[in-house]
């Protein structure tokens, strides 16, 4: 049985996890689902990425946690980069769900196409809080896109603005390469939150890993709504030893 | 519920159309596939890409249709990149079922490779109507192969010969950029009439839609004849707000 | 019903394909499982790729064996390639079930990514017989990814080092491109032994065929060890004319 820490991507939280966390449970798992530092509603959104990677680090140091498989998704892949070279020693797997591997020296900015690049710059200049709100449209078709209209509404209300900052700081990649930490890629087949070719999840982030596990399922980059526990049961598969 | 109108591609009829038709309508929406001008059987094939186009214009006005979800399959890509634009009032969503998606000012025979361009001239050369009938060993392997040999010969038996002026105009995409109306691509996996990679159907014409949703399945280019209610289900998939 | 020659790949022999053989034959067709000269345990490995070649002509003379459907995977891709245009009159179909279609000249070094080739470079020059030892995080990562671990193990034990040799000979493509036998391509979506992409089977591979069939099945490089009745199924769906 494993020990999962499930890290989410931007615009979500913790608490999404929820029914994910509960299949594994039920299937006799641990599962650990952490709201990244200035993520979530109501919260204080001037972090920074350090400071994101930092609230996962004590987080995993706070509950004491070893043997964990570390889950990262979308944005959550740069946490898993910075933390896992941190605490080597406690990391059984590292699991990257459609999730950024940025190249050494790059911020997540840095990995997207321009047509994101100027749509996030344009909304946080509209913010007062340097955070980025996702539009509706592009949430409904290309990040939840297996959803009915019903529950893409209901997913994209529990969203909060997402801190800018972190999406800018480069980041040091060569800590990761350096760890020899097994690890794993589930990709989404019809995940388009990232354009499919040039810029896609898939083979792009996951070439990036060296040996790597591919683990796929069908659905977009929101199965954590759209079918939870199909998630968890390829969590699972993308976790074992 | 939703008011669907399927347009067919090369060497198709509307026919083609009915068990999905059928399906769509048991579910509680209301279907039409119309024949474009110079398709089908025993009719003049004497029809260029504007004549196409306008078929279906006075098809959907005609029946005074709202709301449309219009879809286009393959060379009916093409048809619904010139029809959109001029009924947008009438056009709820688009789908793009693995269908062309032209560069601004390309015809059909631009978008493809070589060695079909040269099988097509070929072909034309030799009829006598200035059209293209599509050999069986190509439909067998490359568009019909999720079938067995009996469906591929019985469906191949429906088909037609294709007016090659259409695939011969060079198409003003501009109009079509120009109207804000959703759109989804439509994607069968095993689908290689064109063949996958530099030439494939996703994500080459797929990209070129902006702003679009994915919806994938299982099957040829011919899940019309091999799994007509699973394409009803996915098109109401592709479909929906 | 068929009569099918499955050719094993690298680091197997032919009673891998036992499961496979038995459902084919369950379902009426003949299949045969030859072992491909200088593989599997306990044999002399001082082959060159014309006596793998040739072992498999003689097992097909020798049954005196007619329409027969010729699968290789893998490294038997490269044999396919050199038996079918020996034996034309006795082929009605080639299956390459995520297998090397070499460019012509090209030996199936020449076809992997360096970091491949300089893993198998380290390995020969280890062995004492010339031969490479597939290692087994490599194995359970990027070839068997849907296994567990049990699994993944079982399988392991019953590989044998490859002969090098056969890796090595530049073979001549010439002849097969120039017989015109039927051919599919078996994909498995999630194999990884060769990285996706640039680098991956499909289409890189299978667009070397010309016209050809793609038949796809989700699963690992290794499904003949994780579902093989899934894989004879789907090779009688490539196999059928």
């Amino acid at each position: 049985m494993s020990t999962f820490v499930l890290v989410h991507g931007s615009w979500h939280d913790g608490s999404a996890w929820e029914p994910v966390r509960t299949h594994l449970e039920e299937k006799g798992h641990r599962a650990f689902s952490p709201t990244i530092a200035g993520h979530g509603k109501g919260v204080d959104k001037n972090v920074n990425h350090a400071q994101c990677t930092q609230s996962i680090i004590d987080f995993i140091l706070e509950k004491d946690l070893y043997d964990v498989v570390l889950l990262g998704h979308s944005f959550g892949g740069t946490i898993l980069s910075q933390v896992a070279p941190a605490l080597p020693e406690r990391m059984r797997r590292l699991i990257f769900w459609n999730a950024f591997v940025c190249e050494d020296g790059n911020s997540l900015l840095d990995e997207i196409p321009d047509h994101y690049q100027a749509l996030f710059a344009g909304l946080v200049a509209q913010s007062s809080d340097h955070t980025v709100t996702l539009p509706f449209p592009i949430w409904r078709e290309a990040f939840i896109n297996d959803a009915d209209l019903e529950l893409a509404q209901a997913a994209y209300a529990r969203l909060s603005p997402e801190p800018y900052q972190p999406f800018c700081d480069k980041l040091d990649m060569k800590p990761f390469h350096a760890v020899d930490i097994p690890r794993s890629f589930l990709n989404c087949t019809e995940d388009i939150a990232l354009p499919p070719g040039e810029w896609g999840w898939h083979p792009r982030m996951s070439n990036r890993l060296g040996l790597y596990r591919l683990v796929q399922m069908p659905g977009s980059h929101e199965v954590i709504f759209t079918n939870p526990i199909g998630l968890a049961e390829k969590i699972v598969e993308a976790g074992r030893d």
